[in-house]
């Protein structure tokens, strides 16, 4: 009997990265079952016997890591925990369709804020016509922890990974990058005002935009929508969870290629602007774009061909191309500088 | 900007049961999509629109609720949190696929810490058959939370629900009942003696099944494998979380009956026995198999005309039967007497 934390030979968490610490402990995992198409690795599982294949996602959200209760209302927070979820189903340009969703809170929640929490999750669910079909509830000694599993369905041809894109297509984005990281640096530096003066009541009412991003992600069912309408099957795909530059560089590495984006095409609101120059005058919006993370835009790469299909639409934005195999990612500034790009991301505690 | 915990019209979680809660947080939500063929309420949601459908189950390990790690291996806990699991996908009389495995961490876990839990969800895993295919690690400000997703299929004809039991049918139990508690309880008696002197060395050999049976449970796969070869479809099954009185209770409520069972016919190992012998002359092993839990063996009932196929098994045992509705769920002493069942199982915190 005795304490089961290791103290000889002992690596910190610290030391490896997500991804690397994924790499590590999933290696020597097989996958045997012919159901199993595609197994960790992209935003989705796809499993399936037929023509239609199932996409399954799930991500945890932690009290303290993933959100602050100080400025998270519990609603939003529900919305939020299935939104990213269904966001990964729209990444591999599949149809949410169920979600699970399992809770585990302290006793300092009351049946009325777990009904707050839910009430969000109903929103979500109705909002993107998803079903819940199971979960968990448990105690937990302290804090929330929310995981949630995501399934959605697609045709077999439409499956969208990250590897697949190919030299001279298309890198898009839809919407804009940066504003939910800014929304973020807002409600953190009311915050600190807030503990400093409990008295102090923040106006937040010119940040609406931002503080949405952040607090009430979207997935954008609308542009898996769009694409199919269109009769577009994008060749990569991966959601803007980590930030543009983490991103490009999946796809980039599975998809064995380079790529290019314009610093001048990258779309970010006046507001992400607004609050970069509020914050510091060293704060670039576009370190905002790269590095912010949280957006949950969905970056794809599509065939030259495909180039007049999408060119005037208002939500989805052409930032580049891909480069061949060997080349760097870089993003090219409007003084014809490439600099290369490196994954940041959000760091976790 | 406000700490969103309510203090007005506050309903403490405690006053509500896990089932009361679970039904009062998603009461209104509605299943519309075509594929969702059955949402919350059994052991797995059920989808899919082909004749084989889909079957799938998330459930969350929390510790210091779930599991202490004063006594939990590592290596155990991974392998158990995949197994039950697995159970709630044979509790479908489903095959189990795939899983996804979510795991938040503080950081004092080490990098090998994790890879023992990663090694017994590997076992487990390998040893039936199942495919990793996604997941989540993330840091965590305290404590560990494993959350697992498993998926499994069945063709529609052979899907078993809660409910279907008819009057007269028979019950039936694989394994034995109460040993999973019986090993917490040396377990817990252990780890009471070790806090007041820490030099003591617990002395576990001669409590070896009971204390596999509570850190290593394995899912009842080989029980589905022995229906499908006898062309058995149970008309009703779950499996035993709760303990055997909560599960019977979910069976008659569901399937609108009553139940006999016999406590003579109750399998008890004997090392249950002796293992309750030791804690107090007032503990009854049978109380540890209707209350007890965590035993994961699979409960389910069968039309009468299936009693010769099964009659002989060594790991089936005939409990009692169904009666009509309207009628008691009660067990029948040796002195016969009729002991209505109440619904006790594990108290969370």
């Amino acid at each position: 009997m005795e304490q089961l934390e290791y103290q000889e030979g002992r690596t910190e968490l610290e030391t490896l990265g997500e991804f690397a610490l994924i790499d590590r402990l999933t290696d020597g995992f097989e996958c045997n079952q012919k159901s199993t198409i595609k197994g960790v690795g992209d935003d989705c599982a796809v499993i399936g016997t037929g023509k239609k294949k199932t996409v399954v996602t799930t991500d945890m959200l932690v009290e303290g890591v993933h959100f602050d209760m100080m400025y998270t209302p519990l609603k939003h927070l529900g919305y939020k925990a299935v939104a990213i979820n269904l966001s990964d189903i729209c990444a591999m340009n599949a149809t949410p369709r169920q979600v699970l969703v399992s809770v585990a809170v302290s006793n300092r929640f009351s049946v009325e804020a777990l009904e707050e929490l839910y009430a969000g999750i109903r929103l979500c669910c109705e909002r993107y016509d998803v079903d819940l079909v199971g979960g968990d509830t448990s105690s937990s000694r302290i804090g929330m922890v929310i995981s949630v599993t995501a399934i959605g369905d697609v045709d077999e041809d439409k499956i969208t990974y990250r590897k697949g894109a190919q030299c001279h297509e298309l890198i898009c984005v839809s919407g804009d990058l940066g504003s939910a990281y800014s929304g973020l640096l807002v409600l953190e530096r009311e915050k600190v005002t807030y503990q400093a003066n409990p008295d102090f009541k923040p106006d937040l009412d010119s940040y609406d935009y931002v503080l949405e991003r952040f607090l009430k992600p979207e997935p954008r069912v609308d542009i898996i929508k769009y694409l199919a309408e269109k009769e577009i099957v994008p060749t990569s795909m991966i959601d803007v969870s980590d930030g543009l530059a983490s991103e490009l560089l999946h796809i980039c590495k599975q998809s064995n290629c380079g790529c290019e984006v314009y610093e001048e095409r990258l779309p970010i609101d006046y507001q992400t602007t607004r609050v970069c120059s509020e914050m510091s005058k060293n704060m670039l919006p576009v370190s905002n774009a790269l590095n912010g993370g949280e957006d949950y835009e969905l970056l794809f790469t599509i065939s030259q061909k495909d180039y007049e299909k999408i060119k005037d639409s208002k939500e989805v934005h052409i930032i580049g191309h891909i480069t061949e195999e060997g080349s760097a990612a870089v993003m090219v500034t409007p003084q014809n500088t490439a600099i290369q790009l490196r994954a940041q991301g959000w760091k976790e505690e």
